[in-house]
């Protein structure tokens, strides 16, 4: 067994985003894969439940318990929402806990409870580093933006943001954050994989019933990652910014294709939004803004960390189309994490993570 | 041999279009498959094109000429656009000619040379039975909205709508035809299966490609049904309608979702359009609005000629949101195409066209 | 309403081979849909069950009871197996019963027991009109292979056949029949849709795990469905024939291909099969057999009640390669319950059956 | 730009075999990418080619030359069938030449002649490193069982297997090399990803063609890897071994799935056969045998390096069956020559390969 520096524990590791976790670690040079952990399916191999995930086929499930968790240097939280807040109130300060459930993502206690239904059990530093979190001037050289991931060098609590808020949010924040677009008119509409609802039995879930066929679900702004949305497209804009969210889900396993709409201030031109996400952008590892006339596929970011988008003025009516592509498990959930994981620890943030898709 | 009334010939009958317009004509008790033509493709055995029209196998294709599809009742043109007129007008005036290409549907020259380089051709009558074609009251009791059924019935030229329009336009006319939304500022993001973008050997069309992959295209308001949508949209209104449109492919053959969203005006209630569009469509046969909470999947339509509708106020952003599920092949285009040569030729509306979809 | 002829009532209509029996049943010219009854789902309206069966969408569940089916010309029990020959006991003796299950399709009580575990309830005719039941001469000019069709005509209990028997059955019967087959050395692999498992929540079924996978279930010659695809083989043969039957589960919702291989006797030529099959399938109008180098492709039988088959001699191992394509829910069940129903009431055995598949 | 050890070039890199061998190149810690050349694609942007290739988006396609390849120390040639030769006849001795066509791979020029139709251009060391070269006793403790990996250590020159003959080779090798199993009698039915037929426009690679729909193609023992499979068993079993093969399309873009049965001697048992496949993979990195009762997924094998296998004996016939998945494009192709290359280098052999797939 070669050393490794950090062990990682995975706690609700039978499901996919525990699964994608475990298989971004195991590739992850400065990781030692430690418990992982379950409830309902404790006591399961883990070649049972995760067949790809061949290097630990004969590992058993444990129990998840804080005890356990506590062995580690760092624990991914991959549970329901709503699971994690009273686990993680048990777990040591000093351990980092990357919780991919919701439950310390939203700052506002009424969002919460909104959409939530349960009580608000506090704000974590939010695990999204390129998230501008302030206005920016793309005319003032030398100035880079403030962004999240200053709050996340060295934490040691990491709310991992949602697969969806992922790739609108970063879609969109750079036409905020320069100032470029009206906070009141934006109009969203994704499509995702199935492995974004999970592994849970439902009748729409199964095979035959999502292979060939699109579908809508929580439409008429009532699907839980409004406010995530909302939260940081307002943190990027100074203001507040209202969307119209609408998700679909797709006939593929992974991906998200997220088409962002919002209405431009009067004047602005397609150069100026162009500057404004190059600037917010370029100099990030894990998003790439596609060339004019170029649009990205959901297959290219398959088993990637990278958000990849397209941008484009629709000067007919007046507003900007920018198309994001993501793995909802990796960059939008796992990946995510890991990559919090090397701020948190002071390691390169790109340790481990891949940046070529599976395709074709 | 069955007497059957009406002899159809299919103009381009090895494209996907072509291909269903046989297979609803073959399905139909008072139609008679004729000759069934093509370009590059004549001298092919049809069972070697489209081997799942088992019955017309031993077919050949012949070559595409006026005088042959002159010797019939009606003949579907399933061409691609820009190459009907041109044969549309070799045509004798008596013979039904129920046009699958865009060639004869906008009625404004600017917007087609706009959208399809070319000069325009003329406008027939628009091949949409269901669409109000003027504003029209929800409380004014026991009157029926004015539709397009009225220009079709008896007609001897039909331009058959396209894909994208059918779906995104029978999915927001209510609302603007009963005035209850904002004219300029829609928002339409649609998914379609592969055969929308046609049999045409692309590497982007490969299976390899698209299968497990969403992906845009045509982005920032220059796809070409878009003047399309907004010209019927702008006549249910009784003022111009603009649309922000994004077409997006997805990993299914078949099938369009349109999720379309637009402003409503100040004060208008989730009661008042479902009144709308119940006004609209309570006597359609082939539209079903889905109950409240219900949203339509593309494969409950598949092969049918029906499109179906959920409908939703989103009232935190002030949007109607109604997502719509059709067949790009059979409502989306020859299913129409037989449903206004039952209109032409005063058979019922209804007649061979199928209203349940081919599901799981 | 138009006055229809027969009524027939569905039992276990909330499975997917219900679903399709009700397809299929709103399309025949002769026949009303009368009740639609389930066990668990009873109450639901159907339009929740089977949004695509729209005509159909307020109708409601009732519960399964004998007395119910007992109003009805004839029933079509999709049950699960096992359940049927309790039920079908207690239904009246000139009540068509099509079975879809599994209860009355061995005639060897052993067999039965063996792969399904209860006690044998009994022999029905066997649904499949099309088999050989004994051996044919292809050079006797005008002698007209035996075939089950004979069983069924004006039968009032009718063992619908397996999903996968019935593809398998008639791919390799014709050459039992001629003589032309070692009786000892087939082997069969086939791949099905995932509606073939039906509807029940298991994981392995969940959409997220069958996109874009293939894997094999019931392998060693444990699936149910070996024995009565080896009944039937030997039935065409005369003499016991065992197979080698391997399954598999393809990322597709409908549809089965079956791959079905066997040793020719020594001196057989490719003519001589390819004239065993003619004589076998010439006149059936659910059987295409493909002219020399053509294959079936499962997309050009969806929704269809066609078998297609390709059939190839490989000299360098003397084996004949039969290779079928099916709809597992129409040919494989449904579409034959309704052919059988056709046979049953002296019907045209057509009426009411598609022979064109819905593809793309 | 950290310093790397190999210099490699792909030539052909714009096909699927070409874009994954830089896929895998890229995560291999040893290697720096060298020239990515093509045929009539040079001078295209690799990002337009191969979008999930990120980190080389701005790379341009160079001409296919000699001297180019000759100034690394290792190419990849990922080529059309037949055009590698003449190229490989042109580079020097000491470059290290990993050709993924099949130029080079079979030892009998007759086979070579009656498959390929072209002249036998030699055969080279054959890059399958787990593959029994001959008959091993499984009783005899302590002798590992010869295997091709002796050729390829230091070798510079490989030719490395097709995606077929990977797969089913090392299901059935054991078998012959123990002495279990009859040496004419075996089938093998494959299903393959759309991807192995590589990104040539063909209508029937439309992903509207293939999508939801199996089918067959080289039936009748005429697919070119029939007699690559049947060198390999044959060396395995010191005997001529002769193989029925049918391959079909499955609606995936990666992935074989290859059901492989054989008739066992007489007498051998289940446990036999086990002893046997453990033998001979027990110690193997890239190879995984699967529990009794467990089955392969294609998905669970997704960019991975291994094949995934599972046994079973079906005692009522006398056949052994084991079913094998692997990725066509990794293991079958791309990262088999990344496996050949670090052997030919005397680096690990498991350096820069994955284990894991990507599921779901």
């Amino acid at each position: 067994m070669v050393y490794r520096v950090i062990r990682v524990a995975v706690a609700g590791a039978s499901g996919y985003a525990g699964g994608e976790a475990l298989r971004l670690l195991l590739g992850h040079p400065e990781v030692e894969v430690g418990a992982v952990t379950a409830a309902s399916s404790a006591g399961t191999r883990l070649g049972d439940v995760h067949p790809h995930l061949m290097p630990l086929a004969e590992r058993v499930l444990a129990e998840t318990t804080p005890e356990l968790l506590a062995e580690h240097d760092a624990v991914v939280l991959a549970l329901p929402h709503g699971a994690s807040a009273a686990l993680a109130a048990q777990l040591p300060d000093d351990l980092l806990v990357l919780d991919c459930g919701a439950d310390h993502r939203l700052a506002d206690p009424v969002a919460w409870k909104t959409f939530y239904g349960s009580e608000h059990a506090g704000t974590w530093p939010y695990g999204m580093p390129e998230l501008p979190t302030a206005p920016f001037s793309t005319t003032t050289s030398g100035a880079a933006p403030d962004k999240q991931r200053a709050a996340l060098v060295g934490a040691r609590r990491v709310a991992v943001p949602g697969c969806y808020p992922t790739g609108i949010s970063l879609a969109l924040a750079p036409g905020f954050a320069a100032g470029l677009l009206e906070p009141d008119d934006v109009v969203v509409v994704a499509a995702s994989g199935t492995s974004g609802a999970g592994k849970g039995l439902k009748p729409n879930l199964l095979g035959s019933e999502v292979m060939g066929s699109m579908s809508p679900y929580g439409v008429g702004g009532v699907h839980r990652h409004t406010p995530e949305i909302e939260q940081n497209l307002s943190g990027a804009a100074g203001e507040p910014v209202t969307v119209s969210f609408t998700p679909t889900l797709a006939p593929m396993p992974r991906g998200i294709l997220a088409t962002c709409t919002a209405t431009v201030r009067a004047g602005v031109t397609a150069a100026q939004l162009r500057e404004a996400w190059n600037t917010a952008y370029t100099d990030e590892p894990f998003i790439t803004l596609l060339p004019e006339g170029s649009w990205p596929r959901t297959a290219d970011v398959l088993g990637s960390n990278v958000v990849a988008m397209g941008l484009a003025l629709d000067e007919r009516v007046g507003r900007v189309v920018v198309v994001a592509a993501e793995d909802n498990l990796t960059k939008g959930t796992a990946g995510a994490a890991v990559q919090c994981l090397n701020l948190a620890f002071g390691l390169p943030e790109t340790l481990g993570l891949p940046t070529t898709g599976l395709a074709p």
